[in-house]
């Protein structure tokens, strides 16, 4: 199954994406049994992040070659770092680049892990059980400010910052895909998805020691790659056997 | 005024503080207008974190005294952090110090901003109309592991680690109070509340040049002093005006 959110009115509304309609739901998915209510084309979906999550987590580096590349060195343990809910947009709408951004302005295609219920002291096997499904994340990042700032409270999570979706697909073998990075149609980056230093699951392990997550926490797990970004620019995120995160880049107080 | 969240029935309900009763309200008060549905005596209650936040905003060195304390250089911005919910608990629930933790483990006693509106681009005029009231959050560190990890995901956001509460106080004037902290009744750090390097509503200015504030989103506002803990102890947070917040704290696996 495909899940997401929509906007209907100027209301949040969660949906069941079909071939041309979205199927719209009476509450989440993800702990309840909700009913269908209405439906909307495709085509005119407003398109939301696909969930607004308790907790955003996200990890740094987990990718063998994003490392190598980084020079940095490689984790021995699963940690997490956060991200905000202020950040989050929708499939389909704009990364706005704020006007005093100079330098590197970069997208980081990610796998998403969506949780599914409350679990502490988590075993690998309860870890893996515990997903509801996967979603695509774009890691937007303004190096500058990353370098000149104590936190990455404006390089990563100004607006817009953090496009999610477009949907939880619930039956993929996420770790089994491929992701790829396209900028205008262009690959930018290619590169499998599971090739990861910890998993999904051996973080939730290690975060479970300490940490009660919760249904609809998102855990993003970081990118191999990452490329530059400028205004005009259509970004896409495909995983494949989840779908394509796409989103075009816009300068600040300029929409066009 | 004076407005909480308690557990009823193993469900969070808002209430509006009096002498002896919780009033217990329809629906939030920072945007509604919610109807009184019931009373629970103060006794008794069972008390949460007053507000669950779209976004935990966390300002790090902001007093004179603990910057230099700390040898850490004066900020020459407003800038700011994240913690995450699931480390929240409320007032007169256990701190629960984790099996593992070695060394210092702190309190730190911190005035935080509850936001009431909206806001992206404020003046500091604006910043001030938004605040929907003030409350008092204890930052509990694991400085162990505060050393030891890339990022603050276990050592300040454990599970309990984030006590807020015990209400939010919507009449006061908040950088005119004195915060003190005391464990088990012993005066441990006093200090003016509003001796800050920047103030809530600087920071409010700075964070909204990039990032939508949200009703209900929190900003605590770093503290002045710290004081190590121990497993028995009970640690109250005072701000005059605004009221005491007071945990019990617990050694992991032994809850009495």
């Amino acid at each position: 199954m495909r899940y997401t959110r929509v906007s209907v009115g100027g209301r949040a509304v969660w949906g069941r994406v079909g071939e041309e309609d979205i199927e719209l739901l009476s509450d989440s998915p993800i702990e309840g049994d909700p009913t269908v209510i209405g439906e909307v084309p495709i085509a005119t979906a407003h398109w939301l992040p696909v969930v607004v999550p308790p907790v955003f987590y996200a990890v740094g580096y987990n990718y063998p070659r994003h490392i190598a590349h980084a020079r940095a060195e490689t984790p021995t343990r699963p940690e997490v770092g956060y991200r905000a809910n202020n950040a989050l947009t929708g499939h389909r709408t704009p990364i706005v680049k704020p006007v005093g951004v100079e330098g590197r302005f970069e997208a980081e295609p990610e796998l998403v892990a969506v949780i599914g219920r409350t679990l502490r002291r988590a075993t690998y096997k309860e870890a893996q059980e515990a997903i509801f499904g996967w979603t695509i994340g774009n890691d937007i990042s303004a190096r500058t400010w990353q370098h000149q700032d104590r936190t990455f409270w404006r390089s990563k999570n100004s607006d817009t910052f953090k496009p999610m979706g477009p949907w939880i697909e619930t039956d993929v073998d996420a770790l089994a895909q491929t992701t790829t990075l396209r900028v205008n149609g262009e690959v930018r980056a290619s590169f499998p998805t599971g090739d990861m230093v910890f998993d999904p699951f051996d973080h939730i392990v290690e975060i479970t020691r300490h940490i009660t997550l919760q249904p609809g926490d998102v855990l993003w797990m970081g990118a191999e790659s990452t490329c530059q970004l400028e205004p005009g620019d259509t970004v896409d995120i495909e995983i494949s056997g989840i779908g394509v995160l796409s989103n075009p880049v816009q300068l600040e107080g300029n929409p066009s």
